[in-house]
C-alpha cells in the first residue's frame, strides 16, 4: 500500500526480499505510528531476530517473512557437500521456527518451500538456492493475492455512506500488503464508494489506534479511533452500520472464531442491534481439525500491557507509562473465541461462507476429504 | 476510609473542613494513584479551581465540595450589611456552581444550604455563617450515611468465593467516603465475606486501573485490573458472577441508567451470560423528569484522552503519551445509556428495586407525588 513520506507517496508491501544483498527489508512496525522505516536484515539468524522481537508482526507477515528468511538462509550457503546444505537448511528452519514458537504460519510458510525442493531433489545446490527464493517469492505473492481476492469477495457488502468498526490490525501491516479485514474496505476506496471506519484503539496493545489507523490515515480512509468502551454506545445511536474483523484461527468444523481479545465483545454487541458481523481471513487460518472452540489455548501475555501504554511523549520520545495503581496487579488474555451462531459471515478469498458452512464448503476451502 | 502510609494505617475523607483556618482539603485525585496527598484550599474561589480542575471529581465528592465551599465563603464575610452578606453569598453560589457546570450536586448541595438559612432569616450574619458549615457538615455526613445504607442494601449479593466485575470509579473517591458500586463490597469485606474484585481499566480516563484499584490496594481488597476488552472472555469461561457499577443520572420513570461509557457494553454481556447487572447510587442521583434516556446529553470530551494516555515514566515522571497514530482523529463519547431490561436491580440507601419499579415507588425513593 501507499505511504506519505512528505510531498511523496511511495508503495511498500510490509515485507520484501533485495536478492543482491540476500537481504530480508520489513516495515519497523515498533516504531509506527511515529516512525515509518525500513529494516534490512542481512541474514537469516536477524530476519528470526525481527519476528521475534516484533519488528514485523500479523500471521501473513511472519509467513512471509519467515519464507525469505529461509531462502536468505539457503542463499548464503557457500560449501558444496550436499548433505553439509541439509544439516544447514534445518538449522535455519528451526531458527526461524522457534522465533515465535505459538505462531503457525511461519512453519507452514517454510514448509511449502521444503515442498517445492524436495521435489527438484537431484538439483545442484545453487539451484535450490535459487528455488528457494522463487519459491517465497511465490508465497509472498500469493499472500497478496489471496488478500486481493478477499477484498473482491468483500466489496459488495461495503455501500456507500456506511459507517465500519473494525478492531485490532488485520490489515496490510499484518500481510504482505492489502491486509484481511481491510481488504474489502480498500477495494471498496478502489471502487469509488464512500465510507467511515471506527477503529477500535484496542486495548491493551492498542494496535487500532497506532496501526490500523495510521494505514487508513497513509491510504486516505476516513476513519475516527475510538475507545473499546465507545462502540456500544455508538451501535445503540445508530452509528454503525457494519463490522469486519480478522482471525488468528478459525475453526472449520465448528465456526469459531478466536481474535484479539475484545473481538467476542463486538460481536455480542453487534447481534443486539442486528448489525451484520463479518470476519474476513486467508485459508491459511483455517483450523481443520480443533473441535472445540473452547480447546483453543487463550495466551495470558505479561500484566505491564494492562498496567500501562506505550507512546510518544510531547518531545517525541517513545516511552511507557505506568497508569494503573503501582501495587495492582492485571489479568491480560489476550484472544478470545466468538461463537459462529454471532458471525453473519467469513469472508475469504474463495467466497463468503455462514460459519457453519465451513464444514460442508471444506473441500472448496483446501479442507481435508 | 483507609490509607496506607508506609507502615501506617490513616482513615481518610474525600472531602473535609478545618474550621480554625477556614479550609477545604481534598485529597488530590490527579495525583492518584502514584502520589497521595492533600490539598486544602483557602477560599471559596480555590475551592472553585479545585472543582474545575478535578481536584476533587465524583457526584458526591464535589457535591460536598461544593457544600463546604459555600460555607467557606460565607465564613470569610467580614462585614456588617445583611444585603452585602446576601449579594457577597450569591457570588460565591454562583462561583462554585459554575465550576462544573453540567454537574447538578454542588448546585443541589448548595441549594440545601440556602434553604436551611431561609429557615433563620431574622438571624445574625455570624449565625447564618455558623448555620451554613453546619449545614455543610450536615450534608458531608448525610453522603457518608447514604452510602452506608447502599452496602447494608447491597451486602446480600455479595456472597463468599465470588468474582465480581467493576467499571469506572464510583468508590468512596467519588464520595466523601465508602462510594456507591464500592459500598456493597466493603460491606461484604467488614462481614468478613472472601471474594474477588476484576476492574475494567475504564478507557479512556482509566479510572478504573488507577482510582478504584488503588482504593482497594489500600482496603486490602483482592483485586485484579482488566482491559475493557477482557469481561466478554471472563464472562464466557464462567470467571465473572455478579456486575457492580456507579450511575451518573438514573431516569425514575423508565428506569434506564446514563453511567461511564463502557457501562452498556457491560450490561449487554452480562445478559448474554445470566449474570447479575446492578447499579448503587445515592437517591440524589434519580432524574424523575426526563422522560427518555435518549434525551439525555452525552459529553463528548476531549479527543486527547482516546488518542493517548496519562502515566508515569519508570523515572517517575507524571506525563502524557501520544498513542494514536497522529494524524488521526478520535471521537470520545463519555457516557452511555443502559436500558431498564438489562438491569437486575437498583442498589439505593433505602432498598433495591427493579428499575422499572422506580416510578411506583418514587414517594419512598424522594420523587415526585
Amino acid at each position: 500500500m501507499n505511504v506519505n513520506l512528505g510531498r511523496r507517496r511511495q508503495h511498500f508491501r510490509t515485507v520484501t526480499f533485495d536478492p543482491p544483498t540476500n537481504a530480508v527489508h520489513l516495515i519497523e512496525q515498533r516504531l509506527l505510528p511515529h516512525k515509518f522505516s525500513i529494516v534490512a536484515t542481512p541474514d537469516y539468524r536477524a530476519t528470526a531476530n525481527a519476528i521475534r522481537d516484533m519488528i514485523v508482526r500479523g500471521a501473513g507477515a511472519i509467513g512471509a517473512t519467515a519464507a525469505y528468511g529461509f531462502a536468505q538462509g539457503l542463499r548464503a550457503f557457500r560449501g558444496r557437500s550436499l548433505p553439509a546444505f541439509r544439516k544447514h537448511a534445518d538449522t535455519v528452519f528451526r531458527t526461524l521456527a522457534e522465533a515465535r514458537p505459538t505462531a503457525i504460519d511461519p512453519i507452514n510458510a517454510m514448509r511449502g518451500i521444503q515442498t517445492a525442493l524436495a521435489h527438484v531433489s537431484e538439483a545442484s545446490i545453487a539451484n535450490q538456492q535459487e528455488m528457494a527464493l522463487l519459491a517465497a517469492e511465490a508465497f509472498a505473492e500469493e499472500d497478496v493475492q489471496h488478500c486481493l481476492d478477499i477484498g473482491i469477495q468483500g466489496l459488495p457488502l461495503i455501500l456507500d455512506g456506511m459507517n465500519v468498526l473494525t478492531h485490532c490490525n488485520a490489515g496490510w501491516l499484518a500481510f504482505v500488503d492489502i491486509g484481511s479485514a481491510t481488504a474489502p474496505l480498500y477495494a471498496a476506496q478502489a471502487a469509488g464508494r464512500k465510507f467511515h471506519v471506527f477503529c477500535d484503539e484496542t486495548r491493551p496493545r492498542s494496535q487500532g489506534a497506532s496501526l490500523t489507523a495510521w494505514e487508513f490515515a497513509q491510504q486516505g480512509v476516513p476513519h475516527h479511533v475510538i475507545a473499546d468502551n465507545a462502540a456500544g454506545h455508538l451501535m445503540q445511536r445508530g452509528e454503525i452500520d457494519l463490522v469486519i474483523v480478522g482471525g488468528d484461527r478459525v475453526l472449520g468444523r465448528t465456526g469459531e472464531v478466536a481474535n484479539k481479545i475484545g473481538t467476542y465483545t463486538k460481536a455480542v454487541l453487534a447481534r443486539r442491534h442486528e448489525i451484520p458481523f463479518f470476519v474476513a481471513i486467508p485459508l491459511s487460518t483455517l483450523d481443520w481439525n480443533l473441535e472445540l472452540g473452547f480447546d483453543i489455548p487463550i495466551e495470558e501475555r505479561a500484566e505491564d500491557e494492562v498496567l500501562g501504554a506505550w507512546g510518544h511523549t510531547p518531545q517525541g520520545k517513545r516511552t511507557y507509562v505506568r497508569v494503573a495503581n503501582p501495587t495492582s496487579h492485571a489479568r491480560n488474555p489476550s484472544f478470545d473465541v466468538t461463537p459462529a451462531e454471532l458471525i453473519t459471515g467469513i469472508i475469504t478469498p474463495v467466497g463468503v461462507f455462514k460459519p457453519k458452512e465451513l464444514w460442508r464448503r471444506r473441500r472448496h476451502l483446501g479442507g481435508p476429504a
